[in-house]
This record gives structure tokens, sequence and C-alpha cells, in this order.
């Protein structure tokens, strides 16, 4: 890293900090200047939270030169990670289509949608049972009734389920009955929650925060790879800006700028990161254009009746004209259904 | 609420969404004008998402007429709310520092810390002992050992204290020991702690989520009010944003904004809400002036060698300087510090 | 538009309202409900500034019904507008790539430039002469004598040309001799030179301001139009957000959503969208996945050697790979390049 | 500057940037690591832009280590400028008060208007003659005769005049008429208007742009003194984020962060920097108290009739009230009122 000080800082300030660097293994580096003494420290930046230079009063800056994560970087692992959910490999050629809907309302609906969505060519289901809600009058969701309905639906329709859970009992739960766990956006920096996740060994989707970068969003998988669990599937479902269209505003420049830098698979969510039913069919083509890896469609068999997000979900009808003008496209750059 | 049907909507889908609304015991409304047909629905509005009408094909738009939140609201209860932490009042005519170091590192250094914070003026004791980090290389606290130090310090100064859990099972801990338990921004919206927070009947200290608008706080709050919890205070410490001088932007126009919406107490902690040690008192006496309850300061015996946070911790002498800078303005305004 | 009052306002306030709203030749409607009176105000919307409803001390809040756009909009004008630039027409089946340096260097490296991308399939040539910049430091673009080099490149290779005008003289001489000027980000809301710009009857392409809602941008178009010249392309090229990995986030979600509201033809700029090279290939494919009527590429010769805006810019060869990619996905969505 | 290169970076490539490093005339530094080689150029920073180092194939990052301002910084000038608006100054001890209305509708009106704010203590008069808007069917204001009324208005009350121009032309004659001249949020990067008004040397406040970060304020500012006139005085009046509360997020903690790197005097505009009547008062104290040099405060006499701005205008009993508010907290932070 590179550490700049502050006009006023006095010799014995760099001959110090130079000192500090030496003792934790870095190679350090002085480059005094004519208006600013600048000081580098070569070697694994990830000791830079010891050395505490940001609270040094000397310290004007320090830039790092490595990014702050490792084990979900391309340069540890250059091939790309393929992650299992059942049967079904999220990353490499194949491109995966996750379809369910929002909330998990009762088995009937969700058997006819199950069949609907594999039929058509989706390849996982996905179902809320916990749900995250911002008003304390949302539907909250079925629980562990909705948990069970999805893993006897998933079973019967030969299909691997994921489902979200929003804390370290419900992971348990979801982690015995699911193929895979979500870690939904507001959980991405639930540490205690991201802990269970990696130590259940499970499959993970970990969901970009709304205002997380994509730097933090690697640091959060970095955070699951560290605990030991490298079965992490990215997922990019909008972020927070000043527009208001929307109730998020998907950032697809995300998946290429992830894929460069990191093994890991990287999924787009175009139902909650555009929130609106009409636009989910555009950016789910736009989304297999830049090089994802697959997508999170909410289906739902009468979305005017949803109890939750029917604004944004697809009907069958919907999702099988979805399918059927995503296939060209995943076609045009060289990949297949998964 | 108002419901805008889109053109093409035909007379049935305004007669059978005007019936919904009545059997939910609103009043409907009908107003077809020369471009579009309009519904309302007057009455308790927080029954909108029973009657899922974003999801209806013929709806354009929804406009809420109330505020999505009722129990925190000052037209439920006129006048402000005083939530005691131990001996100290939060919200009413005093104004209240809470001071304390962002990580809790030992017990000798918490004490000198408490000595100084508490013979300059504040009058409630911060630390932290279980930490949020976004990187798995930071210092993650001392957990149940930092909390055992805060409460013996706290009873030894004779402050009462606060501090943050992340978990479920970490808010047990914390409650047993501290006078307030503080949900941290990255939780505002994790709704199983919330939860447990509510049910604990402890004074909560809830703060803003970097991407939360003030009317998902004052939601967030109405959980915890709606749980039957109303010991709430909230905390403004700054929204992420564009800018890229500070890892926040302190919103203080949410101070007055609040407090002419909610009867809860209104804090703002300038030293995550800037980053920077520069920046705090200045920012501490703007939110004096606007109408604030209080402050939350990070202060340290060394910040160049705390072992998080040292980049906005103040040392004690920074602290006492703040403070009689402080008072004047804390006087301006026509309040005394608690 | 829907106008709610305060909970304190009395009756003569809504009745005064209500008969301005009359007087103005809206139809007034008055909806008491048991918290708040809510009045109604149906038709032409355009007349609201006159109305001066929201400095109404009485009034909470006003929600307007229709989009505050007319001219622009699919309800007025429901085919797709195609806009000529040259020969080339931007909108409808085709898909158009406009190509070609951010700065003009010299005319031999231009011709080059030409050359090589009218080979490889773009159909108009764009350049800068004028630039604008953040810094007196940087380079400002050879002004008068760089557009005098586009307009003779582009009559050479047969090739329409379009350039930014900063400033009403600039935009005069531009019009004069390229066959599109653009609009820039920053200049959105510049409205002697967007007055000036529908005045010429040019076409213009129109850029999204780096922190303009697409409602803002389709109101800018609106002026154009209002002020009597409708050859307006939209071009979408990032927005500012928190995100750092790159100068701008691109919104390709604003695709679809103006392509439903608005007839008017809608590039994407992924080379300013995105601000780095490795990004432009991916997201231009994406922008053809999603709707886009084109695409706007930043190539050069040698960008490392280029004066500016060479850590976007594709070389000859990167632009040739870029077709051979982006045609595929154009097919897949049922165009083909104009 | 700080270079990082790519891993893959040939030795070459390092030797030829150090060698291109050394011919501008800055001293260069070669750090090979263990997982990048890193280069440094010691010396003027302004001469990055001729580097073109963000193109370089084999460049990861750049790092700048000075701010890239020069001349608006205090390590050029450590004492506060004082610009003179007319007979007052701006900057140093005293806090200036500059109100009026947004835009100037007639005669008496303003005339009534400067009595009742220089009674009650502003000292400077502002009122809008050109208006910036974003709808085509918004009140453009009154023009060339706005002005006249103002200047005339101004000598009567003995008070100096401030308006914004928004284009070359009309800027001649603010310069002619008025004692200063505004920059508006939505022209703060156009260049060729910023040219004009250093060339005319006038007085300059120069708005903050809705999505401009403060380092971006600071190089217009550069700009302006690049060309030659250093009698600007910035204003921070809001910024666009996610927070849909306002029209603005008022960035408050801007002051100090300026006030710490620049000489250059900051003014806050809490009217348009927060959007609502009822909180300008509070943020004005706000401002006053973090370090603000003085506020512009929208006025009017009968805000609901108000032909722009109305929402946010205080009217005359109002501004009195906020006046007598404001000074005991001008006072507290030791200064008194300009």
């Amino acid at each position: 890293m590179i550490i700049v000080l502050k006009p006023d800082a006095p010799p014995e300030a760099a001959r110090e900090l130079l000192a500090r660097i030496e003792e934790k293994g870095l190679t350090p580096l002085h480059m005094p200047g004519s208006e600013r003494v600048v000081l580098g420290a070569l070697g694994d930046e990830r000791v830079l939270a010891e050395l505490r230079l940001e609270s040094n009063p000397y310290v004007e800056s320090v830039k790092p030169i490595l990014a702050p994560y490792k084990l979900v970087s391309r340069e540890l692992r250059p091939e790309d990670s393929v992650v299992r959910i059942g049967r079904v490999g999220i990353g490499g050629e194949a491109f995966a289509v996750l379809a369910g809907p929002d909330a998990i309302e009762d088995e009937a609906s969700l058997q006819e949608t199950a069949q609907a969505v594999k039929s058509a060519g989706a390849s996982v289901l996905r179902g809320g049972a916990f749900r995250s809600r911002i008003s304390p009058y949302a539907f909250e969701g079925l629980g562990a009734e909705g948990l069970d309905i999805l893993a006897r639906t998933g079973r019967a329709a030969g299909m691997p389920v994921v489902t979200e859970a929003l804390s370290e009992v419900q992971l348990e739960e979801v982690v015995a009955k699911a193929d895979a766990v979500v870690i939904g956006a507001r959980n991405m920096n639930n540490f205690p929650l991201l802990k269970a996740a990696a130590e259940s060994g499970a499959a993970i989707l970990l969901k970009r925060g709304l205002s997380a970068t994509v730097e933090e969003l690697l640091l959060a998988a970095e955070y699951l790879l560290h605990e030991g669990n490298d079965r992490v599937v990215l997922v990019e479902r909008g972020v927070r800006t000043f527009e208001t269209n929307a109730p998020a505003m998907l950032d697809l420049t995300a998946v290429p700028f992830i894929k460069r830098r990191s093994h890991l698979p990287v999924l787009v969510d175009p139902s909650n990161g555009t929130g609106r039913r009409e636009l989910v069919a555009p950016m789910a083509l736009a989304a297999a254009a830049c090089g994802a890896d697959g997508v999170l469609i909410d289906v739902h068999p009468a979305p005017p009746s949803a109890r939750a997000g029917g604004a944004q979900a697809l009907d069958h009808e919907a999702f099988r004209r979805l399918m059927r003008s995503l296939v060209p496209v995943v076609q045009a750059v060289g990949r297949s259904l998964a």
C-alpha cells in the first residue's frame, strides 16, 4: 500500500512508520517528494488493518495497491468456479434459469408454477418461505410450512430448490431442506448469518446489498470462503440510486466487472432488480448478453392476486414468452440453457 | 390512497377494484378523467398491501395519501417522547452526549475514557463489544468479555452504557448487561433482530441504514412499536451517496424532518457520519443547531493505536475542546446538556 | 392531479382551491376522508405550475396523475419515431453503430479510424471537437479545426458525422458542418443551448445528465419538441451513484423503460457509460439485447497515446471483435445493423 | 502519483513509463513487489493528463498523491479569502445573509421584500431574473426587465445585489448591473459560461452541481482562478441522492471539509438545499454552527402566490423569526452578522 504523509509530518513520523511496516513483514519504501513524503509497503495488504495507518495523525491518505480480497479473485484461481445446486451446475458454459414465486402461498399453486417453469426451460425452483419486509403490515411468508411445501414440490418436479434464510435459526432449517440458501440483499453484511451459512457447507446465493459496492460484495464472499465454504454464487439484484422510476437500478456492468476479477459465478435477478413486470424480460436478455451465468425470475400463476411481489412477477405465459426470446440471445453469446 | 388506471383499463376493472376497496372497509371514490380513470380509497392505508393493487395489470400507479407509519407519528402522539437510558432521558429539553470508543480494547483504557468523557460533560458511555466489519481481516471486537468490561466500567463511573448487538444471541447478552442496545445501520432491516429487540423491552438506539430513506427508518421504528416496545431512539449516522470525500454523507436535514413527523427522539452520530476526525466537532455543533436530541461521539485515549475506527476517534483533549464549543450552541437553541 | 391537504386545513382552504382548479379549466373533485381531505384536479396537468399548489400552506402534498411530458409520449404518437442523421435512420428496425474518437487529434488518424469503423459495420462517424472537461489542466479539443477535419473525413468516407457543441456559438458552427449535434450530459438542462439546438432544426443527440432521472431526460426532450424540433434521439450514458468501480453506472433499464413511454429513439453509450475499455463490448451487447436502437462507441487507433478518453477507447482491432460479437445478438432480437 | 501495473506487465513497460515520467520533469520511482510492480512519479501532478497513464494497457490503476487543484487550496494561500460583493465582505469573521425571492415578479413586491430582509439583518439582496427550469411549462423569469428591477431596488435599499446568468449573453447583462453573478448548480461545469464569468472579473457565486463531488466543485473554482478571477464564493446547495423526502440532500459536511482545504468563502443555500419551507430555518442554524460564511435564503412576501419556488420560500415574518434564532448561533461560534 501507499501512504501519503501530511505536509507537516516530521521525519521521525516517516521513520517510525517504516519500522512498523518492516515489523509486519512488508517491504518498506521511502519516497520523499517536494510537496509530500510518500511511503510504500509492499506485500500482503491484509495486514493493513493492524497497521492502523488511517488513525495516524501524520497520515494524509492510504491507498491500497492490491484488491482487499484474495480467495475470490482470479489471481488465485484463474478458471471459472462451478457451484452445484442439486444436479445443476451454476457457472461454466451453461446458462441457468431459476424461477418461482416471491412468496410461496400454497402447495397447489407452487406445483403448478414448478411444472410451468420447468417445461419452459427453468432448471431450479425458487420460492420465498421466510420473507424480509420493510413494513410491519406486509406479508411475512409461510415460514417453516412454506419451506416444506418447497422441498416437496421440488422433489416431485425433479428440480433443486433454493430459498432465503433471514436468521441463524432459519438457516439451519433451510439448509436441511433446500439445495441452496439465499442470503438476501438486506443481509449481505449480516456477519453472524454469513458465518452460519459458511459453516453449514451449503451452496449459497449471496445477493448484493442495496447500497453495496461490487468490492463489498466480493468482500462478503471472501468472508464465506475464508470461513471455509467456496460454494458461493453472487447475485446482482439492483442497487439504490436517485432514480425513482423503479425500486432499484439493475447494475449489469457489475457482471463483466466481476467476471474479470473473480472466479465465482454471477446470476442476475431482473425481477427484484427492476421491480416492474414489463422490464423483466428485456433485462433478462441483457443479463445473458453481458455474460451472466443465469437469471432469477419471479413467476406466479396469477400476479394480480399474489400476496407479495406481484408488481414484478410474470405469469406462466409471460415466462414462456421470456424463455422463447432468451434462448436465441443465450446462443448468440455461445452458451446454452443449463 | 389514489389508484391511477392505465389508459386501456376497461370499466369492469374499475368496478371490481371499487368493490374490493369497499370490502376492506375503505371509502371508494370514482374519478373518471379525460385521459385516465382515477380511483380513491379513503381510510386506513395499512391494508394497502392486502389489496395488491400494484400487481393489477390495469393499475398504472398507486399513490398513498397517508404516511405508511402510524405509531411513531406525531399525529398519534403529538408531544415528544422521552426514552430513559438508565437515569438519562433522551428527548425533551436536554441535549445528551453519548461518548466512548468504537471498539472496547481493555478495561484500563475504557475506564480512562469514561472518566474523561464524564468530566467533560458526557452522560452515557458507549463502546463496541460485538463489531460489524466488512472484511474478514478486520477486528471483530472482544465480544462477551468486552460487554462485561463495559458494564463494570459504566457502573464504576456512574454512567449508563449502550452497545451494539448483531444477532439474537448477542442481543440477549447485551440486554442483560447494558442500559440500551444499539441496532446498527447494517441491521436496520434485520427483522428477526428487530423482533427480539422489541420483545426484550430494552431501550433501543435504531441507526439509519446506509441506504435507508427516512421513511424506511420510521417504518423500522414502527415495527418495534408495533411489536410492543416504544423505547426507541432514532440515530442519523450518514448515508451512502456518490460523494467520496468521506465514507458517508451525514444527512442532518433528516433531523428537523423527523422531529416534525415523529415523537421519537433523534440522535446524530457525527463520528460514523463523517468518518474523519477533523469533521466531527463542526458536525456535532450543526446537529445541536438543527434540533437533534444529542450526539454519539467516538472517543479513544490514543486514536493512532486504536484497533478500529481510529480515523474518526477524538482523543480525550479533542473531546474536551468539542464539549467547550458545543455548550454555547446547545444554549443558543434554548437547551442544556443532559 | 391529487392534492392532499394538511390535517389542520380549514374547509375554506379546500373551497378556495377547488375554485382555482375550476378557473383553470380542470375538473375539481372533493374527497373528504377521516384523516385528510383530498382534492382532485382532472385535466391537463401542465397548468400545475400556475396553480402553485406546493406553496400553499394548507397543502401537504401534490401527486400528479399524468406524466409531466406529452409531446415525447407514446400516448400522443404510438409508433416509433425514426430520426435521420444524413442517410442513416435511427430508430425503427435497424440497429445503428456510431463510432469514433472521444477527441479528434488530426486528420490522418481520423481518416484511419473512419475507414476502420466503416468496414467493421459502423454507419455514423462521431468525434469530439469542442470538449467538456472538469479540470482546467485537461485537453479542450481542437475546436473549429477539429470540426472541419470531422466534416471532411465524413464526406470522404461517405459517413454522416455527429459531434458535441457546448455553447450557442459552437452550436451554430456544428449545425453548419455536422449531420447531428450532441447535447452532452453536462448540458442536458442548459436551456439556452437546448433552445438554440431546437431552433436550428438539426438532428439532436440528447445525452442523459449524470444525475438526471429518466423523467427529466424526457422533459428536456419535451422542451426540444415544444420549441418545434422533433428530430431528437435520447442517449443513455450512465449516471452517478455510490459505486466507485467506474466513473458512471450504465442504467440499461432506462432503455426498455423509455421505449414503452416514448416514441423517440434511444441509443446507449457504453464507452462513457462504463469508462473502462474492458467493459465496453459486454455492455454494447447488453444494450442491443434490451432494445436500444444503437450504440455510440469510442474508437481510437492507439488508445494509450490518445489525448483524451484513452481508458475507454477501443483500438481498431478491438472494435472489429466487438462488431463480430454484436451482430449475432442484434439478430437474436430480430434486428439488423443500420 | 502512484502507478500500479497489471500482473502481466513486462519489464519494458515499466522502463518505458519511467522514462516518460522523467521526460515530464517528475521524479520516477520503481517499486517491484511480489504481486505487482508499482511506479511513482513525484512532482506536479497536473501533467497527469498528458502522461495518459489510464490508457496504457499495462496500467492497472493510477492513484494521485496530491489534490488535483492548486490555486484554490490553502497550501498555496493559507489565510481565508474575503470576496467583496459591493460593500459586503464574504468570508472572514462576519456571517452574511443574502435574501430575496427565487423569481423577481414585480418592482413593488421586490422593494417590500428588500426592506423586510434588510431590517431583519440581511446584507445582500438576491433575486432571480433569468431562471433555469426543468419543464418547458414552468415560469422562465422576467429576464432583462427583472434584472433592471433588481438593480434599481438594490440601489434604493442600499444593498448589493446578486442574480444568476444562464448563458454568456445573459452574463454580460448581469455583470453590468449586479454586484455578483450566480453560476447555478446546473451550470457548474458549463465551461464556456465559467470562462466568460472569469473574464468579466465580477464576483462569482459558484453553486455545487447536483451530482458534483466537493473535489469537482473545487476544480470548477480552480478553473475560474486559473482564468484569472479569484473573486469566487462557493455555495453548497444540496446534492441528489436516493432520499426522496426533499428534492436535494444538503451536504453540510462539505462546509468544514472545504474550509480546511480551500481559502475560498463558503455559503449554504438551505432553501434550494431542502426545498421545504419548514426545514430552512433549522438548516440555516446548522450551517452557521458548522462554519459556513453565510446563507442564501429564499424570501417572498406571499409564498402561496409565488410564481416559482413557493414551496421553499419564507414569508417576511418567518424570515424575521429565522434571523432571531440565527443570531445566537452565529454568536455561539464566535462570529457576527455581516
